[in-house]
This record gives C-alpha cells, sequence and structure tokens, in this order.
C-alpha cells in the first residue's frame, strides 16, 4: 500500500508541512529511509540526523521541526504516531481466512462469524470465540473458554479449560495460558497435588508474550487486568493479580498471589515473590527481587553492580563480612 | 458430583462434626464458599474467617474447631487433606477416550489397553506407553520413550528420544525432555557439537511445569528420582541428579551435571552451577546462585535487599568499594 | 555400526597406538565404558581412571598417553576428537524421509530437493527450504523465510515471517524464532502496539536450545552472526546483535538493540540491559546484571556470594548501611 502526506496528516490528526501528494510504501529508521519510507525522530538527542535522512516523510514535534526541512508530520509524541501509522504497514501474517478443514472443533463450542482458524487448532467444548479473532494454526483450547473479539492468537499457544480473555488481546507463540499452579501439600509419603481448580481472566487489549506462562488460580482466577502486557518468556504464578496498564519485560517470575498494581513497569528478569502487594506506580528495575510488600511509588532495585571478577571477588568476601565491618567501625567510634 | 460430610469422612478417615448427611459439590475460600461448598483453614491465623464463612463443610484442626460451630472434617493437616478431597471435583480436561483418529503411532510402539492419545500426537519406533496413560493432544513422542502406567502429559509436550517416565507423572503443556544438552568443545575454526548420546529418566509421580526444558545426558542420563515436583519455566541441563521429593519453583535453572539431594525446597530463580553438589534437606531462597557446593542442611540466600533506586544506587557505588573500606577500617584499628 | 581403531585414526587424522583392528560400536564414560566402547580423557586430573578403565579404546593426549596401556588414539584436544567421534555413533532422530503427506506447504514455497518434513508442518507463502534439511514434526514457517542447507529442525519449532537461516543451523523443540518484540509507547488511553517490521537473520552453524525465544527486529533484523550458541530458555529481544562464536548458557536473556561482540562466553541467567555494547572476547559469571557497556575484554560478575539465610540477612542489613558506613569511616579517618 501506498499513502501520502495529506492522507496520513487527516487520519492520524497530525499538522502536515510539505508536499501534500508525496508518497510513502513503508517505514524505517532515519538512517535507512528512502524516499518512498517514512521515518520519525523521538529522542532530540539524534536530531542530528535530521541533516542526513533519505527520508521521503518525518515525523518530529514542534520543538524538532526546525531541524528538518523536508516533508513532515508534527506530532506532541512522534513514537506513538509513528507506532500508529506503522500498523498500516504491518504484514498479514494470515495465508487463509474461514476455518481450515483440519480443524477440530467441539460440537459444544460456538464460533461466532468472521472467525479464522488455521491448520491443526483444537477447541474445547462449550468454548466460545467471538467474531474477528484469528487463531493462526496449531492452536489448543480447552473447555469453556472465551476468546475475546478481535483477538489474535499465534501459532502453538496452549489455552486450557476455563480461560476468558477480553477482546483485542494478542497471545504470541509458545505461550500456555491456564496450566496448573504449583500447588503442593506435603504428606507423610510425599508430596499430594493439590487440585487448581480456577481459571484465568485476561482483559481487553493485553498482549502475551512468546513462551510466556500463566498459571490458572487454585480456586478463585488468576487476573490480569485490561491492557497489561507482557513480554516473553514471563511466569506468572497462580492467583496472581496485575493492575490495568502493568508492563512486564522479559523473563520476570511472579510467585503466586502477589497483587501488582496498575501502571507498573517491571524489568526484565525481576522476581516478585508471593503474597506479596506492589502499589500502583512502582517501577522495578532490572533482576530485581521483590521480597517485601511496596507501598510508596518510584523505582525500586537490588542487584550489585558489574565488576571485573577478580576485583568482584575481593567486594564478594567482604560482603559476607559485611557485619563484623559494621560492628568493628561501631566500636572503633566508641573509643572516641 | 456430589458428596456428603459422612462420606467425606468415611472415605478420607477424618472425623466428622455436624450434620453427615449436608452435601456439598465443590471447594472454594472461606470468603467466597456457599453452603454447596467445602473449604479449609490451613493457617490459624485467619480464624477469623471461621466466624463468617458461609461454607457447607470446613475442615480445620483440633485445635481450631472450636472457633467454627458449622460441620466440620478435623484433620491434622488440614490443607493435605483439603488436597486430596478437592482433587474429587477437578474437572477431567479429557473430551476423548480411546486413541484419536489423527494420532501417528509408529508400528513398533506398544500401546497398552486403557491409553487414551489426543488429536495430533505422535508416538515413535520401539515407545511404550502403559496402561491408563492419557496423552492429551500435539504431544511428539520420540523413539525408544517409555511412559509409564497412568500418566497424563498435557498438550504440546515434546518428549525426544531415550526418555523414560515413570508412574503417574504428569507434564504441564510445553515441556521439553530429553532436548540436547548444551556441549560443546572448541576446535581452531569455530565450535564443535558435543552429541548428547544419554537420555532422561524420571521417576514416579513427578511433575513437570509448562515449557520446562530437562535436558538429556551427554553419555549417561539426566534423573529425576521420585515425586520431584518442578514448576514452570525451569531448565535441567545435562547429566543433572536431583533426589526424591525436592521441589523447584519457577524459572530456576541448574547447570550441567549438579547433584541436587532429597528433600530440597529450591526457590523461583535459583542458579546452581554446574557440577556443584547439594546435600539433602537444603532450602535455597528466590534468586540464590549456589556457586559452591553446599554440605550442610539448612536455608540459603545470596540476593541484596530491594532499595529505591536512588538508595541503592549509593549503597552500589560503595559495594565496589567494599574491599578498601575494609582496609581503611583495618589500618585506623592497627593506629589505635 | 562398527568402526574400527585403524579407521577412526584414519578418518580424523589421529596416531593410534595398539590392535588396530579393534572395533567399538560406541562411547561412553571411562567409569561405564566397555571393550566395544571408546572413551577419551579430556582433563589429566582425572588420569588415575585411566588404570581402570575397560573401555576398548581411548583418546589421550601426547602427556596422558603413558598412562594407558590399551588401544588408544592421541588427540592434541581429546575433547574436540571426541565430539567428532560421538557424532557417528549418534542415532538418527528421523523415522521418515521426504514430505509427509500431513504437512501444508504454501503453493508459492520452494522444496529444494533432499528435503524431509515431518508429520503436521506447516511451511507459508514464499518460503524455500534449501537442500538437505530436515523438519522433523510439527514446525510451523512463516511467510518469506529462508532455510538454509542441511539445517535440522526440531519438533514444535514455530518460526515466524521473514527469518532467514543459514546453512547447518540446528534448532531444538519450543524455540520460537521471529516473535513481535516489545514495543509499545504510551498514548493517553494505554499502550500503542509499534509493529514490529523487521526479520531475524541467523548465520551458518548456530544453535538455537528448547524453548529460546528470538524476537523480529523493530525496523531492521535481529542479526546472529555465524556460530552462535545459544542454550535453552535464553530471551533474545528484538534488534539484538550477537557476534560470531558467542555461547550463552541457559536462561540469560538480552535486552533490546544491545549489541554483543565476538567469541563471548555468557553464563547460564546474566541479563544484558537494552542498547549496551559489549566487545569481544568477554565472559560473563552467571546471572550477573550488564548494566552499563563493557568495553576491555575480560571476565565480569555482579552476584552476592550465597550464605547461611541468617548470616545474609544480617549482610543484608548492612549493605543498605554501607553509604553511612562508608560515610562514619571517613569521618574517623579525619578525626585522626
Amino acid at each position: 500500500m501506498k499513502i501520502s502526506l495529506g492522507e496520513l496528516a487527516k487520519r492520524f490528526n497530525l499538522e502536515q508541512v510539505g508536499e501534500a501528494n508525496h508518497e510513502v510504501k513503508g517505514v524505517a529508521t532515519l538512517e535507512k529511509a528512502q524516499i518512498s519510507q517514512l521515518s520519525f525522530l523521538a529522542n532530540a538527542k539524534y536530531s542530528s540526523l535530521l541533516k542526513t535522512t533519505a527520508a521521503g516523510i518525518v515525523i518530529v514535534t514542534q520543538e524538532t521541526s526546525a531541524n528538518f526541512s523536508g516533508n513532515k508530520l508534527i506530532a506532541s509524541d512522534p513514537y506513538v504516531a509513528f507506532a500508529k501509522i506503522a500498523a498500516l504497514f504491518e504484514q498479514q501474517n494470515l495465508s487463509f481466512s474461514g476455518i481450515h478443514q483440519s480443524v477440530i472443533i467441539a460440537n459444544s463450542a460456538n464460533i461466532e462469524d468472521g472467525v479464522s482458524i488455521g491448520p491443526y487448532c483444537i477447541i474445547g467444548e462449550n468454548s466460545i470465540i467471538k467474531k474477528g479473532s484469528v487463531l493462526q494454526a496449531r492452536i489448543t483450547i480447552g473447555n469453556d473458554c472465551v476468546i475475546g473479539a478481535d483477538c489474535l492468537i499465534k501459532p502453538h499457544v496452549v489455552i486450557s479449560n476455563d480461560c476468558v480473555l477480553g477482546a483485542r488481546v494478542i497471545v504470541h507463540p509458545g505461550a500456555v495460558i491456564g496450566a496448573d499452579g504449583f500447588g503442593l501439600a506435603r504428606d507423610k509419603k510425599g508430596w499430594i497435588k493439590v487440585p487448581q481448580l480456577g481459571g484465568v481472566k485476561i482483559g481487553d487489549d493485553c498482549e502475551i508474550g512468546a513462551n510466556t506462562t500463566i498459571d490458572r488460580g487454585t480456586l478463585d482466577d488468576t487476573i490480569l487486568e485490561q491492557d497489561v502486557r507482557l513480554d516473553n518468556q514471563i511466569q506468572i504464578a497462580h492467583n496472581v493479580h496485575i493492575g490495568e496498564h502493568t508492563v512486564m519485560a522479559g523473563c520476570s517470575a511472579v510467585a503466586g498471589s502477589a497483587k501488582i498494581g496498575k501502571n507498573c513497569l517491571i524489568g526484565g528478569g525481576v522476581g516478585i515473590l508471593g503474597h506479596l502487594q506492589v502499589c500502583d506506580n512502582v517501577t522495578l528495575q532490572s533482576m530485581a527481587l521483590v521480597t517485601r510488600s511496596i507501598k510508596k511509588p518510584g523505582s525500586y532495585s537490588s542487584v550489585s553492580p558489574i565488576q571485573e571478577t577478580k576485583d568482584w571477588r575481593k567486594s564478594a568476601v567482604r560482603i559476607k563480612q559485611l557485619d563484623k565491618i559494621a560492628k568493628r567501625l561501631a566500636s572503633l567510634e566508641k573509643q572516641k
């Protein structure tokens, strides 16, 4: 597809400067963009690229606009504007529409109009796939599930029984939603599995990353409110509750029954222990371990800084001595 | 299904108090349970909930019994009793029985009586599926495998060649058992792959979490003894040996040839380096990194406490200076 | 298969000592090897095993050769020689050849001669599978992909649109290549997904571990140069670039747009923050977090040493006090 500067300005309600008829057919970075492509400047630090870019259209702010003499769109947040415009050029992954002949659908399932279900999908008893949703290929959906309208489920996703997804949820390949939580009771002879009888509820506009796992609740549900965004390889344990607009980067993990607030930004590899509460608007830096509830918004960290291993060995020895060091210091102070 | 107080007492060998004919048809938390549901009190701290719960039956201890005047079952460990009773109400995931017509089974494979194999499963040469096992859907089992009696394998599991599972093993969606270990030898031109020729042996009553990976051994086998319980997203490298009743929480990882004892409790995100030994009855706190063998039972930790990022920055700088700080302190002490 | 000492010496250009006709039919550790098996000694520390081994052939160095009186092969690096020889005995996983009848191939795809594609694979539009490649089973390959010659793709792998693999790449079960990167722009109402329009380029001789995820680039490609080896459960974010011969152990993660040099050795559970650069020949110890670019080759660490939890609690408290401790020490020094 091709779209002109004028059409983009109109469709996305942006101010335009330049040749209204200039058309672009794709997007690229400022360094690589050609005359037929659109680019953007999100960070004024890189303004110098505006002098050299060959992009046919650039999205800039009112402030950075002066540095670019070509065709441009003025946006209060060029990155947001770019995200919306770039979606026009996204290749549709879909090589089919309708229901592929290899799909196995339980008689009691309800597939609404305009749903596409690709090769080798399986849909369980009483499950509902709402209108406009796309299940790409080789997806297993259990019994008593609801997949909301206009969802996009990528290949090899497993959604177990009793999971409810809102509208426009995107699930990336290999994600597992609704596996049993890790519940064990210790009997004399060994471990007894605690049945996991709850489900998973995922709100509208959530996104679940590749190979991420979200366990079903033990008795109640595991809950993601609307617009929660999970990156790849994340583990969400049973009965966790995550507030709306919270974002978690790859490989982070939340233990059972933890409750995370709204608008939190959780870095990669973060761990949050079970039954804790994290309030709204908390930022957790990468690989931090949350061992107590956080009741005050702000940014939190817990990882030692990287050092050359030979220096780190010295620090590491001293960390073990820290309590003694502190006591020796106190003793010296008393001697004063 | 429905079951009465009297029948529960009899079947699980528990003392009953109240109306023997009162029936329940499900389980729930004390807060949410209705008259037709059973609940439990595992922690005396929450005894006040016994005053307000609407549960038709509650499992309590001898000690907490006095606080609840309704129908009750007395158990030495209410959580264990609950785990056993709740299993009665677990929904069967199975929407089929027998062997689905889409299953591909090698001629030399041996499928015993009473096995169910769901859509799109693949069973390799010489593999044996023992009686009562259920393979839900879309499971790939390689050559020369044994799946013990009454196993439950969930969708999208891959079990490579030469893997042996005991009886009653549960494998959750997306787990990969028997992938190649990570063995490389450095030649002049680059890395040479070291063939991984061993298998994986998993004992009776083990449970393997969603998207967890257990690599095959290089020459010998990777071994999980009986009743080992692995949560989701765990990585077990080649030639690891894990003792019976050991439990590992999500995202933990064990490097090659490490040997972990019996009855260990391993927290989420823990790392254990290769070739180390961890003795029986060790607890490892979340995200601890085990860099030396542990020869004494007990609890171990290694992660710095979380701080507000602005405070943490100060600590982080000082950690790098620790060796100098300790030396300056020693110097001051000498001057006394 | 069986192979003689003489044939092994000839084929792998190694010096032989002993009975040239002695045949072996497998490999094993020195402890377990029988007369019909070959073994090796890579570490002189274990030379004593040469006295007791029953192996029919052992690979030794010139230096350790004197300790073994049986049939032997002399190699400068016995582990490399073993890796090459053991490959002869690797069981072929393949129970089929050709294209299985259940495979779904787009009309515009190009499957070259000598390719095997197992049950339930799906190949998208315009994708090319080059000669000699094996796709084992249940693999989904999107549109516009290239799978190079002699690749081995294991079951349940997903390769999304626009991914290019070089020759001889091995991909283990459950890996996901080319899922969307985690790109979000914050609008007033919530998060806007930033389309991920780049692809993934993987060089010759790379190996991708089980359940590892490699995201597509946002505008440009995510790139692995040749001979990069990734273990299981690794997360590679969008626009990452990894130099040739770099090796990463399980559960490590690289955030968006980070650039890692050549010949790096990255331990398990390591995290590398976004947009950083790590130069060539860097070793990162397990679970280190890289929070700044590394410009000097060498070994780096960042994790506190493990302690008994009761001792660790004391250290942990003191870490938070470190800045004050350092200031108190400075104050004492001034009073001198």
